[in-house]
């Protein structure tokens, strides 16, 4: 019986995924196969479980299994504090360095006209509303150092300014154990320019 | 509520595949839950459709849904031809390839006495068994140009002599398109040996 049909569909969906191609994708179903018992079921039942329970939260659109996340719902987060990031993944990464303990909002990419992507699609209507609802008094822009990054978070720090919260951005310059050598010229002239009395 | 334990668990499950690590596993996480209808239920449901169905022919050792494949089942083959590979995974090349028409065996590994993998786990007495029962009259033994590889196609040949069937391997050289600069030592040590009249 032919077993190819399922496979290369299978194959085809894998491939789809960020950093795998088709070759890729071949060698991990294949691997999924040998492993059936302990790999492939597992993945397949925890896909299912995921694609069932999570959606996003209708606070901060952080990931969630209730209408409310963890975070926002904890009543061991400090309030009066939003962090704005572009995506759950800097959100994990901000909880994985665990040095921010107030709140964060997940605007879910950044403003692209071309694509589309306005205002009203990165919830920041919803951030205004949060901050006084919540009672925030800063709110920090933690967004991508990149063009696009940089002019959502001017745009959000526009809209804010009615409400007269503080709001800051994260420092930009040399990463610890970074290299001057392996710095871009953008990175050099930001911390350059921000440079400290030593 | 808390949705960070099944993902958690989905992530270091999707950093187990080969060629992906925890970050690309975070990254292909995050795309699936943002393509819930189009990519992660589909996934989930082929992978468990895959789990259910396919397994090995019992005949050849491809994958199969029934006990016989659909390569050993089909009249269109050539018979009395049989392809050694060492994984299913060079099935599909030779297959994608379209110049092989017999029948394969796929051994499912190489030998390794460290490993523990012997004859019996290779399938070997039942490759011999296949020759009198498919009336086989050549098999080529297409394993990878390693040392596993090679120390294996002649454990095989060995095994096979006393059959009196033709016994074949790939011929080595430069590849199609290759740079001489870009080939090691032994590709080119190989290619100048098997040098051919011009
Ligand atoms: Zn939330
Ligand atoms: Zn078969």
């Amino acid at each position: 019986m032919d077993a190819t049909r399922d496979i290369e569909a299978l194959i085809g969906l894998m491939a789809r995924l960020p950093g795998l191609g088709p070759r890729s994708a071949r060698r991990a179903v294949l691997h999924l196969i040998k492993k059936r018992d302990t790999q492939l079921l597992p993945l397949a039942q925890l896909l299912a479980d995921v694609g069932r329970t999570v959606r996003a939260c209708l606070n901060c659109g952080n990931l969630s299994t209730g209408d409310i996340c963890a975070i926002c719902d904890s009543a061991k987060r400090q309030t009066g504090l939003i962090c704005v990031v572009e995506d759950v993944a800097d959100l994990w990464a901000m909880e994985r360095a665990k040095v921010f303990h107030g709140r964060y909002h997940v605007l879910g990419g950044t403003l692209s006209p071309l694509d589309d992507v306005g205002p009203d699609d990165l919830h920041i209507p919803k951030l205004r509303d949060r901050i006084a609802a919540e009672g925030v008094t800063e709110v920090i822009l933690a967004l991508n150092a990149t063009v696009e990054g940089q002019t959502t978070a001017h745009y959000v720090a526009q809209e804010l300014a009615p409400t007269g919260v503080a709001i800051s951005g994260l420092a930009q310059g040399v990463p610890i154990g970074g290299e001057l050598d392996y710095l871009d010229d953008g990175t050099l002239r930001a911390a350059l320019s921000a440079r400290k009395a030593f």
